[in-house]
């Protein structure tokens, strides 16, 4: 696996070339845009790394996984209620479907809108504590005590998140959700500024392969409902608008964020995290979705086999 | 024409009954459904009143005329650079095109997110006293001292104004404007929570319709151009998106705001405040358009004559 | 007045560079793009031109207004049960509205929806006679008999008008008109297609300035109530999603076609004729429009003075 | 098996009440709205019915799988040069994407856009012979060589299929594609008139299951990679807007038609047929997804396990 993994490290690195770094958030334009790297974690609980594995990066959109699953395992199909489970062909901070559809329900939870509605959901039950919650759960499933918010980051998101804010507030104003708007923005910030590697991103995944069950310790963190309904929605969703074309040519269940991280789930074998800020126009790591594709055609990992 | 207002009055007084109060700002579901004012001044100055013209209102979106007049005259056609000038066919408080058309740059200065825009492009050159000098120059062309901010509908706006500063934050998220967004919406709220009669309408429509000039003082308060330019605005754009059916049926350029208000101007003759505080569901004053579609007919006052 | 209109064409000759021909009809892309003609007729009936008012032009949307005119004038106000009057943001051959407005109700008469929908009312209450009908009555206003189908650009249109079918076959499919979809397209592409000269627009516009009156005969054509909804029309909607910028600009109701003509009413003074084929990005000739915002200027025509 | 199906067929009976028929093709208003039948297919070949699988019913958009499978055996990815593979959260007949994003490519080939692209792009390569073809190759997946067009429905579909001709004419006008479009929506429109049963449906699924290979003969019919790629567009697209919802609770990949027909492909095990001609109002057989939703339930046959 080792040596498979460096070789497509290498072959997928000149693609890092097809992308740019995020510079909304200007602290995110400080990353290296040709750091490639990939870590698998199998049913073993064996990881094996390749490239820049060193490399720290913020965990961003695929924090979205996160707040979802806890949502999902503490609140079940509830959380259906307030935020639907429907692609969309518009950006991942598109404001247009509140305005348009189900009177400000957002189409789905892994896109900005629905990560907000769905940490509102659960700021609502849990109130101030829940950045702490969703924080502890996290740190859990990748087993690493040491994560914690790049405050740089966390500092450059809330200068400049005005298009989350403008998600926030307009929830807010047709009666979406009741938690106050800005401790629902400041959980969201704080974690999309979470700093990972890949190994946690990979570990995080595996939880999710296993249906739920840390391998080292045998733990239940969720149920296997809650792992299918999150592979099913990171499959149909996880990608942003490029979500269709990355199943028919991956066909592994992921999430991207705009700090080049993707996790994916390989059910019942692998979880995988990889690492390359430099993202395509659709927002996903342009080097990462190479890399994975590579990889799931070798390995024959897509789900659609 | 006291005759004419008392009788037209009279017959419009059932069309109160086709709208309901806003309850989007609490404290406006308070006010008298049933109300029914109007105020004409003529070119001589001359006011002549009927109905319910004691009541005092909110003068809430009419008050985006007197903004604009202050941008105008103050910048001129620079605000075009910020702002456009085309209707839309979508609601008064729509963020669609702020996302889909323009890069950010409202359609209107008449609708919520065009009045957020012309006040922040203000506030960018005049800073913190933009709402003085806004109310200051209000005041001047009612030629009233004693208006001042409705301290319970003003609260009541910042409590619940979220879809404006959805609005807002989504402009400033783009770059549409550098003003800070708090500076912006609470000029903008104060604004809106100026307590009027119909009477200070009207005055204010007369200056309009004497294209600048004060009646009592012969002083000129802004110019040809800048009435003009706001005169034709107020035609295509002053009904949010039933402008076009209040040209047909009407013809006088005009603006109207939740608060009941409508402010219109027949050039070189009249200018024209009325009341009524049931809306329609594009948000305009039912009687009020009612009453003014009379007083159109029969006194021959379209300027598409 | 012919020495004012002989400058106001020089000067204005300039800006036929600022825009290109129509090329989607391919008929359209033969015209010279350097052209530019003006006519005016007074309220004596004395018409004065400039420029190349020889050159022989298609009236294309110029003719919304001729059948808007029939249409008001033999059916009245029931013509808005089935089209809007207001202004769209989107562009004059946009679909979009009506999958999501008012049920597949055209939201004005003056984009091409709409003109198809009232040409459909039209051809419901008259059938196969519909365009005999409506050619007749556009040569009485333009008192010119030799006024003819370009069978040429005729045969063009209905090469190439498939977004025009699109937009018919639509509101057929939503139930918003029950006429035979290729009668209703042909005689909408006929009435594009008929050919005409500066002085037939000043003519017909004349018409509508003289509230319905032809001045040689004192004949009445339409009634004064069809003139005025057809002058508030095109003053909201007549120049597409630029009619609000027209407005403040320019300041007389006017309606553009593709051709390169604009038909313009100055109420209760002139008729004019347009012809400058080069057009700007939303469709409107470029030239065209400076040669009527010099002579508003110059002439003092704004409705908004 | 058998017994397992009787089962779930009785206690789903009761949400053929859920839906109503399709109507804007009149001939399907005929059905009976109260027939369910299911159909599955395994990897030996054996079949096994449980409820009214003698009823007849058209296939609709369920071809649209076919049409898809012929296109990328016979093209490869060429494909997607012309149509994409997003979600869209539109309406399975809506046009507005058509104008607002790509330039008239449809998003997906499993909504009626894309559906007529994908043909358009086959006849533009294979001419009039293209329905031939198309019917051929299903007739060849369902070993049944009685499937025909059933006559009835093919003339109302082409007496009423206004929208789906808007859709063809919007892409020809912006050009989409070069095919006739009469070629075009007559394929179309016989495509979705071919008559079958819940067998044909469970071969054809069975087919796909098995990558590309008929089991009784061993013939591959198309390759692995077209199977993979049709099963992941499947997941993401196949149930118009209510795919991801689909996704989550049922989780195998299908596509549904407006005659209550859904296909259903367990990857490596089931092809399976559902009738239920009752819709609910995304389109999609309201008994016929309870049906499959039980038995992706109590057979573990998700993809997301």
């Amino acid at each position: 696996m080792k040596a498979t993994l460096d070789r497509i490290v290498a072959t997928s690195r000149t693609y890092t070339q097809n992308g740019t770094l995020a510079n909304y958030i200007p602290e995110l334009a400080k990353a290296n845009p040709n750091a490639l790297a990939i870590c698998i974690c199998d049913h073993t609980g064996n990881c094996t790394q390749a490239g820049d594995f060193n490399t720290a990066f913020t965990i961003q959109s695929v924090s979205k996984i996160v707040t979802l699953l806890y949502a999902f395992e503490a609140y079940g199909e509830d959380v259906f209620s307030r935020i639907g489970v429907e692609q969309t062909a518009d950006a991942f901070n598109s404001i247009i479907k509140l305005e348009t559809r189900n009177h400000g329900k957002p189409l789905n939870p892994l896109i900005n809108a629905g990560a907000i509605a769905t940490i509102a959901y659960i700021a609502e039950h849990e109130g101030k504590g829940t950045f702490r919650k969703l924080s502890t759960f996290l740190r859990k499933m990748a087993q690493n005590e040491s994560i914690h918010v790049n405050q740089d980051v966390y500092a450059s998101e809330k200068r400049t998140g005005d298009i989350n804010r403008a998600l926030a507030y307009f929830q807010k104003g047709v009666s979406s959700f009741s938690a106050p708007v800005e401790i629902v923005l400041d959980t969201y910030f704080q974690m999309c500024s979470l700093e990972v590697h890949v190994k946690d991103l990979a570990r995080i995944a595996q939880v999710l392969a296993n249906n739920g069950v840390l391998i080292e310790s045998g733990e239940r963190l969720f149920s296997e409902k809650t792992a299918m309904m999150t592979k099913s929605i990171m499959t149909t969703c996880g990608m942003y608008d490029s979500s269709g074309h990355f199943a028919v040519t991956v066909g592994i269940p992921s999430k991207s964020g705009v700090g080049g991280g993707i996790l994916s789930v390989v059910p019942g074998q692998y979880g995988i995290g990889t690492l390359g800020p430099a993202l395509d126009e659709k927002g996903n790591s342009a080097a990462g979705i190479e890399l994975l594709s590579q990889l799931s055609n070798e390995l024959h990992l897509s789900i659609f086999r």
